[in-house]
């Protein structure tokens, strides 16, 4: 048999047990927040049709879509001059499926194939892998989790502040310092139209979105690269350098966006979403900032945009979202706007180990392993294991009769926290030595105690 | 903006709350059963080097395994010779990765590519989807969920017990009659070493496996065609025809298979099995029956082999699995004997659905919907949102001001239990109007004792 020595395929990862129970422990923190708000859980195909999937994302994104090579005899149909018209146009002869590149636009696939039965609004959250072929490096994989969630078919500013408390219940239970930001993108369009760069927002929101990384000056630069004149950035100046409380930062917006319709309807769109966040939890407002330089970069964004970044760890946005106007246009059905959120679930993997917050394991793990003594106290071992699972307790048996070192071993490597003794002599005496591997304190207990003490 | 006509990929599918719910419900039995028999989650990328994939599945399986397109500019070195040389060595040159066509392959490399750092006997269980370029038919998808367990790097038949009590245990706990079938395949050897066909047991299993399909003489027949002789097949009869307890059979195996130490061995295998599980659950055994023409196809088994099947539903094996002994050989790490489930869960789901097993789904749901008659009680309505949430009630507002005949249409359709009505009069009195929307019972409570009631 040839062997090969085993690699993973670049960008992707393997997640065992240990991993698996962080990473269980970060879903079900956010799905649990999902459900109790009434989000209710959806599931897509990893495989779409490129159709669905091409041009929703950009020229780039068209280029970082994985693209499944069509069954079959797929090169008897490639010409010479396919071959001559380069790789781009050969695409799309020899593969008519991709892998989906976010859950949004097969959310949007979903929402447009069933519409007829779908209760609007819908609400749905949705956890699953993505893949990008992008290069990877430290944090970005080729293959992620997106842990997502929507609510489409209405414009209340309700469901803003629904995402925010959102946000705050599940950073409340992981346990860090957290920073909400928040901003409207009809504000952003508002500025670019009272420092007169009317149409240009997507130019000043992508620039301006790299504020944190490259400051002011460089953005200021960048912006007159993309045709801002020096009228127009000095105008824009005081949009840099407010400060204040959110009241002073309301009032300044609604002074400096006077002559901007769309800019006041931002700022009447934000003041709604603090009032309904106010009456749910006033003491979350604490954690949530108007940040009147918040872009959210390239995206289909068109009032409310948020972000939470974690206050004591190094690392990017780990939380993003907002309201978008035309989820489902490309595939036929317009006006269904929404409103939405991703976790981060890599990021705030990273946060939690960083600051040592992931709770212990135990629960995940196996509670007991019995000994093997011998063939005959074995046998008669399945009875207290089978009693031991009946009563909800995780467990198992060593499967081979070996050295009591070996398996008290293979217990600890385990991180079990109790070895049970079962032999012949403990079978008569109907009493059997649990020994806590933590402590190493020994008990000799009847089953009954045992299960008690497990419990 | 171009309007696709959205459509899901052939052989894909969504999965919509409703289903979701159900078939977390079949994950989710299994899962807890996995876990309570110290079985601990792994997970594995989708993608995978076609380096790994390759060569292990047969020509076919090669055929089937879904092939991504190298990223970039792919065909700047495709030649037209290559395009002479036909698809299947074009193939290898512009893509790099696959699908994952199952979990075990994956499983294997992991194991391989982690020895060092394991703890064995290795136990694991995952459950992910794998896809296979297959025709998509009735009940077969290009995209479906395995829900495997496996443990390796042992030879203990507890092993094989443990695995009938994990199945015995989550077929308990769906609720149908079933019936888990047990083999050896060193008894499918043994038998073709006395009827005379040394070294063709993949050709008897192969036409065994069809038995229950097309009978003993079609069977026979095929047998024919492979080169067994008359007399063979003459000798095998008693193998097709014999009826009788475990006890008989296994004395009938012990005569019948005199000859063949191979065979003797997988009869002795198959006691111990039974010992282990008649100590572990006498009462279980009943459901346990020796099938000696069981054979599980073309597959790696080497040892005990298993098979699940409904029976009040038409419907093929709903779960299989068995002992193989080189798992990790093709990967440079011989000598891993290993013994591993799978549950089909789109057939457990069927056959569900079809006898109407599935739980209620009411604890997935929403627990009760608050109306939205006016932004002021609108407003004050916040406050028990969030204190019906803090108390665990999975609860929401309606996002609108709309009558309230829409707003109840709205609860109805998502199947919710409880709909609260809080207007400003209410807010007054302190005493709220709960609805019950499966009986139309109207109550008015204070708070405190709506979250007593709902909790």
């Amino acid at each position: 048999m040839k062997v090969n020595k085993p690699s993973l395929a670049r960008g992707t990862r393997d997640f065992g047990p240990e991993k698996m129970a962080k990473r269980n422990y970060i879903f079900e923190t956010i799905k649990a927040v999902y459900k109790k708000f009434g989000f209710e859980p959806l599931e897509t195909p990893a495989i779409e049709n490129l159709s669905v999937l091409m041009g929703k994302y950009g020229e780039e994104g068209d280029q970082l879509l994985f693209k499944i090579l069509n069954s079959g005899n797929f090169s008897e149909k490639i010409t010479e001059n396919d071959l001559k018209e380069g790789y781009k146009s050969l695409t799309l002869k020899i593969a008519e499926k991709g892998l989906k590149y976010d859950l949004t636009v097969p959310f949007a696939r979903f929402v447009a194939m069933n519409r007829g039965e779908l209760v609007f609004p819908f609400k749905r959250y949705q956890i699953q892998p993505v893949w990008r072929a992008d290069r990877p490096q430290k944090g970005r994989y080729r293959e992620f989790y997106q842990c997502d969630a929507d609510v489409v078919g209405t414009n209340s500013l309700l469901c803003e502040a629904e995402i925010l408390a959102m946000m705050t219940e599940v950073y409340q239970a992981f346990g860090f310092n957290y920073q909400i930001k928040i901003n409207n993108r009809k504000i952003l369009t508002g500025i670019t139209q009272v420092i007169g760069a009317n149409g240009k927002e997507a130019d000043f929101a992508v620039a301006i979105d790299k504020l944190d990384k490259i400051g002011k000056e460089a953005v200021l630069a960048e912006l007159a690269t993309k045709g801002f004149d020096e009228l127009a950035l000095q105008k824009s100046a005081p949009i840099f350098d407010f400060e204040g409380s959110l009241n002073q930062k309301l009032a300044f917006l609604n002074t400096f966006l006077a002559e901007s319709e769309i800019g006041l309807k931002g700022v009447e769109e934000l003041k709604e979403v603090f009032g309904w966040a106010n009456s749910y939890d006033h003491n979350s407002l604490t954690n949530i900032e108007l940040d009147i330089t918040l872009a959210r970069g390239l995206s289909y964004y068109t009032g409310c945009i948020f972000e939470v970044k974690a206050l004591d760890v190094q690392i990017g946005s780990i939380t993003g979202g907002g309201r978008y106007d035309d989820l489902t246009e490309a595939f036929g059905l317009p006006n269904m706007s929404g409103v939405g959120i991703s976790f981060g679930v890599d990021c705030i993997y990273d946060v939690l180990e960083e600051l040592n917050l992931f709770p212990s394991a135990a629960t995940e793990k196996v509670k007991v392993i019995l000994a093997q003594f011998d063939e005959e106290s074995g046998l008669q071992c399945m009875s207290i294991l089978k009693a031991l699972r009946k009563a909800g307790i995780k467990a198992e048996m060593y499967p081979e009769v070996k050295k009591l070192k070996n398996q008290i071993e293979y217990a600890d490597c385990k991180s079990v926290e109790y070895f049970l003794m079962a032999g012949s002599e403990e079978f008569k005496q109907n009493a059997f030595t649990l020994k806590n591997l933590t402590n190493g304190e020994q008990q000799k207990l009847t089953l009954e105690e045992i299960i008690t003490k497990l419990k």
